[in-house]
């Protein structure tokens, strides 16, 4: 809990606050990406497809805050808003998912501070997704805080559905007409079922190609 | 054909070839961005998730000259070979992929040399995408060249597919055992059958919105 | 006058003139970026060390207008400020300054609508650096409007002074004291005996190297 | 000497060191941009007016080794090669350097190995540039190395001077005309006569504002 009762003290105002949380951000993403180069450069695959980073907004955070009743202070915020700073990593294979979580973990400075397996456990909604919340070192001039950041990694088929249904959540508030959200629950499952599919002939493939490897050349 | 034996005329050098390419690309690109942009002002929506472009390998041309019998030169690869200067641009929803088809198809001074329409007619490997082969003007300091650029519209889950075949076309240089290509077709069934039911859903909610603003407010 | 009456009638919202004008600076800088990479293909050296790009603020625009005696509407606005789009290209030598705006001039769809050189008669505080109105096509989805951007050309030492002139101005509403002045006076001084100093050095190099080039090889 | 040992045992090949060097200049270029928004938001002033990276080519690190009568092997280049990852810092005024310079000096997983300061004591040949050798921490997936990064600080007018001397060096592989020389020293006195005029004038604008500022409002 240090980290988050050490940022609790140093940050002050809402500009500093988007200053670090930016900072944390830019930080991440540069973490990430020298990752991707080294598993590229050993593997000689990208287990990144791409990356989507953003910083709620002010009346996001607000309007979270009220939601679990707290009153709006940049204390409050700090504390108890986790993904002021998210990430979300976006790759082919589910397999990919739980290698680059890994490979974050490994990160000798960086501290896992909790998990949410939702490929796993899925959500009643349909949704999967593998939510990491995590600390990154960020240092200013005068001193080094440790920024919550929370790092989403989902394949692209899931990203897709989970853009849909984040559309249908916004415009009918959560109250979306039980046939919608039936509907939403049977394209998650048509998504599960395409992941599994070509993650297994990703693997297929591998075999194949290993097998060839070991037969003699003659 | 005036375009395309213009640019014959003109671009001499491997070098310069890149150089015209490059330059087509660049001004795709920003074309692109503008029309997003502005379908985004009037619609409230990203018709394009996302764009990426690529300049075929020198290597890739001296193959492709070969396989069709030409001789690999300057001449040649200009009147050719016709996806030097590619852009993949990945959306959402089918239904996106004919409207971005449709803006490109405006814009009055560039000029639409072919159509191929793999989402109604998909390949019989499963491979489905929207291919426009245009030309766009590159204003260079002495002249204005009409250069080709190979434009591919797919959806996310098209794309993704379309990775793994290309992987797998790589890998097995196009003889890839026959129970891979029927597990190929298979998931390209289940990407469409995707495809078709999560845009169902979309064109679902929009109805619901219209239908709810039709209501007398009382 | 034509292009200008043209986005007067078609530019109708504050957002659309955000969006046409920034579109106006995207094409601007990929048209820049094409012209620099062919120059360095051509004659293996840079002419431009960098390009910087803004839109004015509305605040700013709507001074300008009250300043000179006009209502803010858009009508006014898109006929009488015509630095809403700017671009700023920052050279190594003065010789550059003319050779680019000699390649802007030269691209067939560009119309230079106005020119100032404040090279050749530097304002009385200075200042120094090349002024163009120009308007570039911007092709939009259903239209195609010729938009106005001001393009200032100018040394990296005139940009360093015109940075802290600009600072000057601002701090002190236009009324600087007058030692302050004339101090920016003696540095606008420096900066073109060093600007030509440098590029009599540079052309002394150049003459050095083809009279080598001339010598019979022995 | 540990860091640099370190990474000697720890680098093998040529692609590795590329792959680290480039995280190393990643790293580095993130860590300034948090410092600079840092300094903006404080201050409201960007000591940085822009950095330029890059990573030395093979060429050049092997005539290196061999001008100092190394033999060209990775563990030569890692310990005798300083430069492999450059970072070039461009500010306004003199003193912006030093501050810069302090602000990296104080991160504290920063190290700096050494520092040469051509400000105070410019090079014969005129260069002036404020130079820091210093190692960052390089997060690959299974290690941490630090990486050495040259540093090098210095206003636009001693960079503008910097880029024509290097030319000239390149030229001339290093034995220019007499004359050529002696004009080259002479700009080198026009600038810093230049720089020093406009940091006296930025500092007397700041002393003025704050005299204004602690007049009795009446």
């Amino acid at each position: 809990m240090e980290a988050i009762l050490d940022a609790e003290n140093q940050i002050e105002t809402w500009q500093e606050v988007t200053l670090v949380y930016n900072a944390a951000l830019k930080q991440m993403n540069t973490r990430l990406e020298i990752l991707n180069d080294e598993f590229q450069h050993v593997h000689q695959y990208n287990p990144i497809e791409h990356i989507k980073s953003r910083i709620k907004t002010p009346e996001s955070i607000v309007k979270k805050l009220k939601r679990h009743g707290y009153e709006s202070t940049i204390e409050n915020m700090v504390n108890y808003v986790n993904d002021i700073a998210g990430v979300r990593i976006i790759c082919s294979f589910s397999s990919d998912i739980y290698r680059i979580a890994e490979m974050i973990r490994l990160q000798n400075d960086i501290r896992v501070v909790a998990v949410k397996d939702y490929i796993r456990q899925p959500k009643p909604s349909g949704y999967k997704s593998y939510h990491m919340l995590v600390t990154v070192p960020v240092f200013l001039s005068d001193k080094t805080v440790d920024v919550k950041v929370e790092i989403q990694i989902r394949t692209v088929a899931m990203d897709f559905w989970a853009s849909l249904e984040h559309k249908i959540n916004y415009k009918f508030e959560g109250k979306a007409p039980e046939y919608v959200k039936t509907e939403l629950v049977e394209c998650a499952q048509m998504v599960s079922a395409l992941d599994s599919r070509m993650q297994g002939l990703n693997e297929e493939i591998k075999k194949i190609e290993e097998s060839a490897q070991n037969w003699p050349q003659t």
